[in-house]
Formats: structure tokens, C-alpha cells, sequence
């Protein structure tokens, strides 16, 4: 009766541990940066930490970020697919939207090879496209026309009458990326819809970041709503992350909005050559333009004159934020005047570092501005 | 009009960073060997990476293990009934949570100071206890009679028909613990259980563990959900974490229970003096025993006999798993034939290090076990 059992091992889910391996001072200046700025956006962004950890470790240099990080979404997509065709609909979501944003991390900051980019990010599009249906609530992907193009986003909405928050990304930050914020939001009554404007995600392809050109089409996003029938009752409040932060500000006057939270944002870019060389590239990419134009496009990026908006803001940052430094948000509080103001002495770059603490308390005071429930 | 901006500036979440200030070389090695043991358990439980690294870099010897974590813990319980009382029940129900887990591991493994443990320990079954009704859906205390005294558990349930998991926890594990293994099962359409039977949690304090007598606690419990009108004609399985996995499979027989799942389980303790001391300390505190009286206790934990059930049977291990040797699994294989068995090559214990795989595929094999939806 007795039967040799046959056990299933399962393959190793990612690339091997290579920091034993990895020759003694030989960092990467590049890799090493852009950990150190953006670790914890990693993790608070839906990875595991466990698995950053494998991937950074079997990161030797600059040339391996995106192939390590693909090979570690690859593993993820496979799993999402093979539950999908087992009909195992719960974990086909989740490991497909966790492949799309091992993705984004793998294209993340990657601005020194444009086709490499260009795969991946819409490698990523792709995957969270197929797992978006899956979501609960599902996603659906919104298409928004704009000066001969589409603007894109994702919606996911509860009952009728629930609120709508529009989330807007700032740079290296994606519609897709939201999908870890949308849930606090979600929890709490509050419909989202994660949008991608001028320079961000897939309208990156047909449009460069301008100033004017982002404000006009957070209006051509709101037009947009208001003719949509299942949309058009709703509250609405803007929530924008790093420079998105900024950009809720900014598109705010004119807007039928409610609430505006800015995470982490700039009051202006006067002092755009003292940024990090990274962020300098970054903006670069987001604004698809020439070291030399930069410029005139950088002035004007400022909130004089706009604010203060006639509508409750709360500002939140972090008071060793490498990258925005929290003058910013002294400046956006001093011009708002009544404006809500939570600096975190510990936090880092959008308060990623704090996201179990921040995230609940901002879905909690907009869910109060746009009264859920009431 | 204008006036000076007053932010909010919010506290210091936790202790201070003080990985600097520890003196080179001064490693304690009892925190050395439990952060060894049990770092993935920590997250794979429901704790932030940052909020563990924090804690773990303000931990310089063991006598500051369950005073640092329970400061941290602390924080989370004030944010949570500061929620509570802003009527933002979401936000209450997840920070108490996180409190009460993360008093979990501040009690844990602290074999060494009985008062101590007791007091974070019953502060963290009553955070909890706040949290339970908060919970989507709510965890309901459940107390089951049995031989003088109630064991414990939570029940949380969908729909009249949906299947049930009993889940049965390990050493140094409790029933607020399963509370981030619980989501993966209900949202897959299984109601759960998770329950403390003698040498656990709360029912310690009243039995200590007992080979026999954990078998005839699980009996009552089943007598008890055969009672009850609500769980009665529910399809029934049990899965059971480290030892869990061993009490689930010796339990089995004679249950009404149409399936198995048994995560790093042993198959006897036969290799009992080889165990790791501290393993072998909270054996001990499990049995509430005298050294001299283990060997007793000890031999009598052994499934030659059980196996095999006429029920399916998963059992999954991870193959460099540094507590419950992988033989143990295959021994358990061996014995029961036609169960399914994963091995993970690179699972350490209760393949915690890769739990964002193992938990959805558990889930999904009791899902189609038990047919929902069939």
C-alpha cells in the first residue's frame, strides 16, 4: 500500500542572495542613492520587505537594478497568471498588481536608458491592467481626451453617492503605484480615482510635464467627471503625493473641489540647482526637454499667487525630508494661512517611513471634509 | 489678515534611533538568536519593517526586549483609542491591532520574568479585545467549556454556509496573532476560528500543555461547534503553524473535519535535547512543567499512530527551516501517503520569509477543499 511520496519543491522565487558575494566596497553610488532616498517608498508602496531585501542584495551595480527587479516582478506575474488560469481569482489579483509594482520600481529613476524604460514601464501597465478587473473594488481604467490625446487613470468606486478622491503622482510616481494608497481611502467610504497627467506614466509618452499644461488638464479631467453621470453628484477632494502635492495646489482654483492634501510637496523650484542630482534627472525625463530649457519650465513651478485656495488644505511632511526639503511646507502653510499643517520631526520623504500612521490619519481627515456618512 | 501658521507637530512615534550609540561588539546574544529565529515571523505577522528596525536598533541586551517593544506597541494603543474616541473606527480597529501584535512579540519568547509576561500579555489580549469589533468582520470572542475551565478563541464569519478554518497556533503564538493570517482565508470566502487550547495564550494560565489533553480540548471545541446553530452544518478544516501543524494533524481523528493543513509542523520530538535552548525554554513554559518531567510530556508528542488520515492532508515546510527540521515534514509525508506536500528551498520556519506566496496558496487549496462557492 505503501508509495514513495512525491513532494512538491517549489522553485526559488527570485534571483539568489548575492550580498556574500558582492566584493567588499564596491558600492554603486547610483544603486546606493537611490536606496537611500527611496527604501521606504518601496515598502510603503506594497512590497515586501523581505523580498527588497533579496532583490537589493543581488544588486551589484547600476546596469543590474532593472533586470533583478523585472526578474523578481517575473516571478510574482507567473504566480498571478497560473492562479488566474486555475480560476484562484483572490491571489491572481494579488500577485499581479505586487509583479506591476515590482516593475515600477524596476523602470524607477531609470532615465539613462529611454527603450529599457519604456518595456518595462509598460510591462507594468500591461500586468496591472490584467489585475485590475480582479481588485475589489475593481479598477477600471478611465481615458480622459485632452488636446488630441488621453489622459488615463484608474477609478474604483463604491455606492453612488460616496465621495471621489483624485489622486495625483509626482515624479517616478504612477497611477499604478496608488493602488497601495487607494485601500485606506477606500476603507473609509471615499471612491478614488488615481490619474496621470502631462510627464507622468503612460500620457508621459504622448505629453512632457509644463506647468500650464497640467493645471489645464487636472480642468479637462474635471469636465470629465462632471459629464459622467455616475460621477457628477459626488464630493471631490484632491490628494497629491511629492510633486503631486504641489499640483493639487496649483490646479485647485477653478476646480469643484472641497479638500486639497498636499504630501510632501515644493512651494516652488527656486532652488532647482541645489537639488539632488538624481531629482535634477528626474525632472528632466518628467518634462521630456533639453538641459537647457529646463529652466524657463522650472519658473514656472510656484504657488505665489495661488494660494491661499478658498477650501480646507492639509499639508503633511516629514522634517528630514531629503528630497523636498520641509521649508516647502512652512512656505505652502505660511501662504494657505488656515491650512492644517502635520510636520513629522522623524519623517523622511512623503512620510513613507511613518505610511502605517499617515496614511489612516489623511484618509481620516478628508473622509471628515467630504463628511461620509453625514 | 495674515497671521503666523501654527503646524501640528507630531510626537516622536517610537524610541530614538540609537543604533549609533551602540557600543561596537556588544551584541547580546539571546536577542541575537531570537532576531534570528523569528525576524520574518515579525513581519509575516502583521508588523512594519520600519517599525521593527526601530525597535530592534533600540534594543541593546535582552533586558530591554519587552520594555522597548512595549513602548512602541504603546504609541499605536494611544493612536488607536485617540481614533476610538474621533469616531474613526477603521483607524481604531487597525492601530489597536498593530498595538496589541506588537505586545505580542514584547511577551515573547521572555521565558525568563513570569510577571512581566503576564501583565504585557494580558495588556495585549485586551488591546485586542478593543480592536476585535472594529475588525471587518468583527472577531467575536468565543469561550468553550471544558473540564472546569473556558478555552478561548475568535470567531469571525461570513455567510450562514461559508466553510470554517479552525486555525490552531504553535509555541509562543496566540489567537490575536492569526489575525493577519485570517484575511487571506475570508477573503477567499472561509470563516475562521483561531483558537487557544491548554499551553496557550490565555488558556495557559489556566492548563498547560498535555499531548492528550490537547487532543480532548480540541474534541470539546468541536462539540461546541456542532452546538451551535450558526456553525453547525459548516464544512469544517484545520490548519494549524509550527507545533500548531503537529496538533492539527494528531487532533484530527474523529473530527468532523474535511481537511488538513499542517505548516511546518514536527512529526514527534524524538530530537527533543537537539532542539535550539531556547526552543527547548519555551517548550517548558508551553507545559508549565519542571525540567525533570519533560522527557514524560515530551514522548508522548509523536504522530505514529495518527498518520494517516482518511481526510486530505497540505503540508508545507520550508527546507532551511532552523527550528522544525525539514524531515519532520518528510516523515509526515511518509506516513500519510497522499498528502500534498511544498517544499520551499529557500522557506525558513513556517516559510515566513516567503509569505506573500505561501499564505495565498494555503488559502486557495482550503477554498477548494471545501468547495465555496460549490
Amino acid at each position: 500500500m505503501a508509495r514513495p511520496f512525491v513532494p512538491t519543491r517549489m522553485e526559488e522565487p527570485i534571483t539568489a542572495n548575492h550580498r556574500e558575494a558582492r566584493p567588499s566596497g564596491a558600492v554603486d553610488t547610483r544603486v546606493e542613492g537611490v536606496v537611500a532616498n527611496w527604501f521606504p517608498r518601496f515598502l510603503a508602496n506594497g512590497l515586501d520587505y523581505l523580498d527588497v531585501t533579496r532583490i537589493l542584495d543581488a544588486i551589484e551595480n547600476w546596469d543590474q537594478w532593472g533586470t533583478t527587479w523585472e526578474a523578481a516582478g517575473e516571478n510574482y506575474e507567473k504566480l498571478g497568471r497560473d492562479a488566474l488560469a486555475a480560476g484562484h481569482s483572490e491571489t491572481a489579483g494579488s500577485h499581479l498588481r505586487r509583479a506591476a509594482l515590482t516593475y515600477q520600481f524596476a523602470q524607477f529613476v531609470m532615465t539613462g536608458d529611454t527603450e529599457a524604460r519604456r518595456r518595462i514601464h509598460l510591462r507594468m501597465a500591461d500586468t496591472y491592467r490584467t489585475a485590475a478587473p480582479l481588485l475589489q473594488p475593481p479598477a477600471t481604467p478611465v481615458r480622459v481626451p485632452w488636446r488630441g490625446i488621453d489622459l488615463v487613470g484608474y477609478l474604483r468606486t463604491l455606492s453612488d453617492d460616496s465621495p471621489l478622491v483624485v489622486l495625483i503622482p509626482g515624479l517616478e510616481s504612477t497611477k499604478e503605484q496608488f493602488s497601495t494608497f487607494e485601500p485606506f481611502l477606500l476603507e473609509r467610504g471615499l471612491s478614488t480615482l488615481s490619474f496621470e497627467g502631462p510627464g507622468q506614466g503612460e500620457t508621459w509618452y504622448e505629453h512632457g510635464f509644463r506647468d500650464e499644461a497640467y493645471v489645464d488638464a487636472m480642468r479637462a479631467l474635471f469636465a470629465w467627471i462632471v459629464d459622467r453621470p455616475d460621477l457628477s453628484g459626488r464630493r471631490v477632494a484632491l490628494l497629491g503625493t511629492s510633486f503631486g502635492g504641489y499640483l493639487a495646489l496649483k490646479s485647485a482654483p477653478g476646480l469643484p473641489v472641497e479638500a486639497v492634501v498636499d504630501i510632501a510637496g515644493f512651494f516652488d523650484l527656486k532652488d532647482f540647482d541645489n537639488l539632488q542630482p538624481v531629482i535634477r534627472d528626474n525632472f528632466a525625463h518628467f518634462m521630456k526637454i533639453e538641459p537647457a530649457e529646463i529652466e524657463d519650465v522650472v519658473s514656472q513651478v510656484d504657488l505665489l499667487g495661488t494660494l491661499p485656495l478658498d477650501v480646507p488644505v492639509l499639508a503633511v511632511h516629514g522634517e528630514v525630508d531629503p528630497i523636498v526639503p520641509v521649508e516647502h511646507a512652512h512656505r505652502i502653510a505660511a501662504a494657505q494661512m488656515n491650512a492644517t499643517v502635520w510636520l513629522y520631526p522623524d519623517g523622511t520623504h512623503s512620510c513613507n517611513n511613518l505610511h502605517t500612521i499617515v496614511r489612516p490619519a489623511i484618509s481620516d481627515w478628508l473622509a471628515d471634509r467630504l463628511a461620509v456618512g453625514a
